[in-house]
């Protein structure tokens, strides 16, 4: 498997459908699991899936629309359940703990871990551990909304063996010069790092906006990434629809995946009304060729390639 | 199809599993359709099983676990979106009101229709209309909790065509020797009804008993109904854990199948731990062979015969 992967948990819009789940995702990133959105259903198909749950620590919830988060009681006393420990931490809306807090503290009492709501900012660090930053995303929807993208930080060059032995580097030293330092002889003289190791692997970035409207200020901030999944709520029969409900078309989701030269695009959250998908992938090709749909069950390795 | 349908849209147990939803039923009496529990997911399968939105207006939620009713904001949310009107009376423990109030004014403002809870008072009629009656079954288990019991009114008599001709009764009187009146005729005879009619169809009645412990004291409420659900968490391997948890085996399902003299028995409230069902089904039927295993999309026709 690739070091990074997304599992589509739920690819539907609000109105269910015999085919596709409300939202939901879980990034894979070295067996750390990362779950955006929860609709209804998520904690059954994360289980179908065959992920594990003492796996999750981190929730992102992208708005307080039920469709993205009202399967967050189920999953939460299912963790409860499991003896899931250590603490869980949903990053959502200020506005979300209160009517959450209200299930979970009369059905949840006594959970056997901590639970922790951070109140996201468009704009800020949500997260970060070694190797991973979360920023949020300014999405354009008919409430608060944020996307997110999820970015490897910079990795370690990878150190030319020969040149260490050559130079004869103290172990000490090689941290700093897997981060790009170079190397001072003990008689003074500087070896550029550049001849000591060659390039570390690629950083991975994958942004996740859903649900928005066309908005062309999101393109700086997912400018390059290896995966977008953009919302193509419906087909080009409903741009209008599509604008009066702030969502988007395939279309527009190929546009800004073409404007913000991304490696490749995901669509998901359908509207209900389409019977057969195959219409939003016809239709974002036609702008964007290196598009996939997303389906319950996919999985997605992302190792920028 | 019979008179009255019982379509099961999840018999699992609190952990989710890959083969079975959390507990949802609905009784179709004569395309009414009630609903009884509500756990995540039942939305989804509600419309999987092609069952109509518009024809459910009464919810029977049996206890407040979540495994019994985390579906109710999305199942109201749904009815929103499609437009739904009229009243959705929810039949819950009175206590349900708050959370749920909560996450409904959060996220559910402005519903196209009333909702209502009614709190259930064991022991009491719940629900009346003119051909069924609902009433609540004490169970036992660890936090108060109802079963249901669904009965058909008494039915109208048939009227015997060549009898009402011979003695040319009124119209207006047929209602009431439909009913079981006799007739009086002009001169004073008394003509009695067994004469002018043959038997009424039988009153069909349906009683769900989950989630609980084994109790004979359940017996009088559900004897000779003519199908009965009654939960089966455990097999007789987990006897011991049935009583600490106020759960019942499928033998002990059985029992009170055998000793209610009830027509059907079904099964369901599977443990997760149990990866085949059939040991439900095999160690039930060794007391109560007329016994089934409720299964996602299962459809138990409930005639009488």
């Amino acid at each position: 498997m690739a070091n990074i992967e997304l599992n589509i948990l739920g690819c539907g819009s609000a109105l269910p459908t015999t085919r596709h789940l409300p939202s939901s995702q879980v990034l894979n990133v070295r067996e750390k699991l990362f779950m955006i959105d929860c609709g209804e259903g998520a904690q059954l198909q994360f289980r179908r899936q065959k992920l594990k749950f003492s796996r999750l620590q981190h929730l992102f919830i992208s708005h307080l629309h039920g469709d993205h988060c009202f399967g967050l009681p189920g999953l939460i006393s299912t963790l409860a359940l499991l003896g899931y420990t250590g603490e869980l931490v949903i990053h959502v809306h200020s506005e979300a703990e209160k009517p959450f807090r209200a299930m979970l503290d009369y059905f949840c009492r006594d959970l056997p871990f901590s639970l922790r709501f951070n109140p996201i900012v468009p704009g800020e660090n949500i997260y970060e551990d070694r190797s991973l930053i979360v920023r949020t995303l300014p999405l354009k929807h008919r409430i608060p909304t944020c996307g997110f993208l999820f970015e490897e930080k910079q990795k370690a060059r990878h150190l030319l063996g020969d040149m260490v032995r050559f130079y004869n580097i103290p172990v000490k030293l090689l941290a700093d010069i897997k981060m790009g330092a170079d190397y001072v002889t003990p008689d003074g003289r500087v070896i550029l790092n550049e001849r000591l190791t060659r390039p570390a692997d690629r950083s991975i970035r994958y942004a996740y906006c859903s649900d928005t409207a066309y908005t062309e200020k999101l393109l700086p901030y997912i400018e390059g990434v290896d995966l977008l999944y953009h919302e193509s709520t419906f087909a080009e029969d409903n741009v209008l629809r599509a604008k009066e409900t702030f969502h988007s078309t395939a279309k527009q989701a190929a546009t800004m995946a073409l404007k913000a030269h991304v490696g490749q695009l995901l669509l998901g959250h359908y509207s209900a009304r389409y019977l057969n998908d195959s219409i939003f992938l016809d239709e974002a090709r036609t702008v964007f060729p290196n598009t996939i749909l997303a389906n319950e069950g996919l999985v997605v390795p992302i190792d920028g390639k």
